[in-house]
C-alpha cells in the first residue's frame, strides 16, 4: 500500500484539501459531520500526516494524560468523564493510566507521558513523588491535580501559593459531618476505615473523623484500620471490627470502594446495615441502594462537576491564559446525605 | 535547570553508566531493587533519554494502547488486570482510551495510537470499524482482540482463519444456559436485556436467549429490549417491561452494566428478587450480594484469566514468535451459578 496524499484523503472524504488541512491543524470552524468524514478518510486510507511534524509546529500532541491510583473507581472515571466532556470537543483525547497507589509507578508514568510530550498531565497522586512533580512542571510540563494534595508545601511556587491547579474536595469537613451524622445517632464505638496516611484524602478525611470524635470526648472509643482505598481493604477491616472484645455499633468507611468491601461483609456475616450496624460513608456505593434497609449515610461526591472545573482548568493552562494568574484551587464541600427508604 | 547526563543518573542512582543503559534498553538482567533506583534517578533528574531515539533505535515504544468501550466497567478492567501482570514485568506500560460505544470515536482512537506508534493495541471493538483496523493490520500494525469479534469476515488472512488474535467468550452457549435456568424455573413471559447487536456480544448472546426460548417453543413470548451496555440501559428495560400488560416473571440481562440497573430499578420499584421477579445475569454484579433473598442466576466470568492470556499473546506478538503461526482464538466458555445466601 504505497502512502495516501492529502489529496487522497480530500477525495475520499469528498471535501477540499483546505478542509483536510484545518481538521488536521484544529484551525478555523469545521461541522462536526465533516470531521468525521475527513477522520474516516485519513483512518480507512491510513494516512499519516507526519504526526512529529505536525506536533512539533504547533507544539501540541493533542494528548491528554489521566494518572489515577485506581482505574476501577468510578470516582475517577467520574472525573474522567467530566474532564472529558470539556477537553473533548477542543479535539483531546484522554490517555489514562493506573498507579494502583504505587509511588513508584507513578514516577515511571509520570516521565513515560511528558517524553510522549503529552499536552498536559491530569495526576490523582499515590504520595511520594513531589520531587519528581515540581521537576517537570519546572521543565514546562503543564499539571493539574485532581482530588489529592501534593503532601509537601515544596510544591509552592516563589508567591507562595501552590504551583499546580488542584480541584479536590472539603475532606476534613465532609468527614467531620459524617461522623457526626453517626454520634448523633448515639454511636461513640465506633470503627473507622482509612485510606493511606501517604496522600491528602487518607490524611485529611481521618482529621475530620478525630476532630468529631474529640468534640465529643469520645476519641478513645474509636477503632481505626488502615485500608488502601479498595474494597479488600473494607472487608478486611470488618473482620477485624468483629473480632474486638468491644465490638463497634457502627463503621464510617472512608472511600467508596472500601465501603462496598465494608457492606458486602456486613450482609455476608449476616448483620443487618443499620440495625445490627451503622455505616456512614465517604462517597456514595451505588450498590447502598440494593440493601434491606435504608439509612446509609454517604457524603454526595459529585465527581462530574469536578471533572468539568478541571477540564476548564487544563484548557486555560494548555492555551497559556493562566500565565498571568497563581494556580487556582478548587474545592467541592460535599453534603452528607442519608439514603431513605 | 541544565539537561542531566547519563553519568548523573548513575551517580544519582548508586550504579555504573552500563547499567543505566541496561535498565534504558530492557537488555540483560538487572534487579527489581535497581530498576527502581534508576528510574527514581531519571526521574528526579528529568533525565531525557532522547526517547524518540530510543525507540526507533528498538523500533519499541513500550507502550501498549488498550482501547474498550466503557473504561468504568469492572469486566474490562479485570481483562486489563489480567494483561497488565503479564506485560508489566516485561516493562510495558498500559494506557487506556474509552471509546464509549462510538465507532467513530473507536477510529480517531487507533489512528492515534497507530501514530504513536505503540507497540500492540489491544482492542473491544464497538463495531464498524472493520476497514480500518485491516489497514492499520495491513499496515504492520499489532493488534489482539479482546471480547468482541470484528463483525465481518473481512478480518480474514489468505489462509481463511481470522487474521487477529482473538480472546473472547463462548457467548451464545452461556446466553442459552442462562436462559434455560430460567425456563427451568417455570418462567416463560421473559424480558430480554440486549446490548447492541452492532458488536458480537449483542449479536451472539442474543442469539443464545433466541435458541433457549425456540427449543421450548416459547419464543412468541420473549420480551426485548435493546439496551446499550450501560446501567442507564437496565433501567430503562425494566420500566418498560412493567408497563407491558402481560409483564414478565423473569429477566435476563446480558451484560453486567446492564444487570446494575435492572437490579437497582427492580429494588427501586419495591419488587422482591427474585420472588416477585427472577433475573439472570450475564457476567456478575458485585452488588447482586446485598440483595435481601438469594437466587440471582449469574454467567461466571473470568475476565483476569482472559487478560493473561491476551497478555501472553501480546508478548508472543511483539516477540514476533507468532509469524509462523496463525492467529490464535481462545474461547472461554464461563458457566452459569447462583448466588446461594
Amino acid at each position: 500500500m504505497s502512502k495516501a496524499t492529502i489529496k487522497q484523503v480530500a477525495a475520499e472524504a469528498e471535501v477540499s484539501t483546505a478542509t483536510v488541512s484545518r481538521v488536521l491543524n484544529d484551525s478555523g470552524y469545521v461541522s462536526a459531520e465533516v470531521k468525521e468524514r475527513v477522520f474516516g478518510a485519513i483512518a480507512k486510507l491510513n494516512y499519516q500526516p507526519s504526526a512529529i511534524a505536525r506536533s512539533l509546529k504547533q507544539d501540541k500532541t493533542f494528548m491528554i494524560g489521566v494518572i489515577v491510583p485506581d482505574i476501577s473507581n468510578p470516582y475517577f472515571m467520574g472525573i474522567s468523564r467530566g474532564i472529558e466532556d470539556v477537553v473533548g470537543p477542543e479535539g483531546f483525547q484522554l490517555m489514562f493510566c493506573s498507579s494502583d497507589e504505587a509511588p513508584e509507578k507513578e514516577a515511571r508514568l509520570l516521565q513515560l507521558l511528558h517524553e510522549k510530550r503529552v499536552d498536559a498531565i491530569v495526576l490523582a497522586t499515590s504520595g511520594g513523588n513531589v520531587a519528581n512533580i515540581n521537576s517537570l512542571r519546572d521543565n514546562g510540563q503543564r499539571m493539574v491535580l485532581i482530588d489529592r494534595r501534593l503532601e509537601e508545601e515544596a510544591g509552592t511556587n516563589e508567591t507562595g501559593l501552590p504551583a499546580l491547579d488542584l480541584v479536590a474536595e472539603d475532606n476534613v469537613q465532609s468527614a467531620y459531618e459524617l461522623t457526626k451524622a453517626l454520634l448523633d445517632d448515639g454511636h461513640v464505638r465506633i470503627g473507622a476505615v482509612n485510606g493511606p496516611t501517604r496522600v491528602s484524602t487518607g490524611r485529611e478525611r481521618l482529621e475530620g473523623v478525630l476532630r468529631a470524635m474529640k468534640e465529643r470526648g469520645v476519641e478513645d472509643r474509636l477503632l481505626l484500620y488502615s485500608g488502601d482505598f479498595s474494597a479488600e481493604g473494607g472487608i478486611r477491616a470488618v473482620r477485624q471490627f468483629l473480632n474486638e472484645e468491644e465490638k463497634p455499633t457502627a463503621i464510617v468507611s472512608l472511600n467508596n470502594q472500601m465501603s462496598l468491601g465494608v457492606l458486602l461483609e456486613l450482609v455476608g456475616s449476616g448483620l443487618r446495615i443499620p440495625g445490627d450496624m451503622a455505616v456512614a460513608s465517604f462517597g456514595e456505593v451505588e450498590a447502598g441502594r440494593l440493601l434491606k434497609e435504608p439509612g446509609l449515610y454517604y457524603v454526595d461526591q459529585d465527581p462530574y462537576e469536578m471533572g468539568l472545573q478541571a477540564g476548564d482548568l487544563l484548557l486555560r493552562l494548555i492555551r497559556g491564559e493562566n500565565e498571568a494568574h497563581s494556580p487556582s484551587s478548587k474545592i467541592f464541600h460535599h453534603e452528607v446525605k442519608r439514603i431513605h427508604s
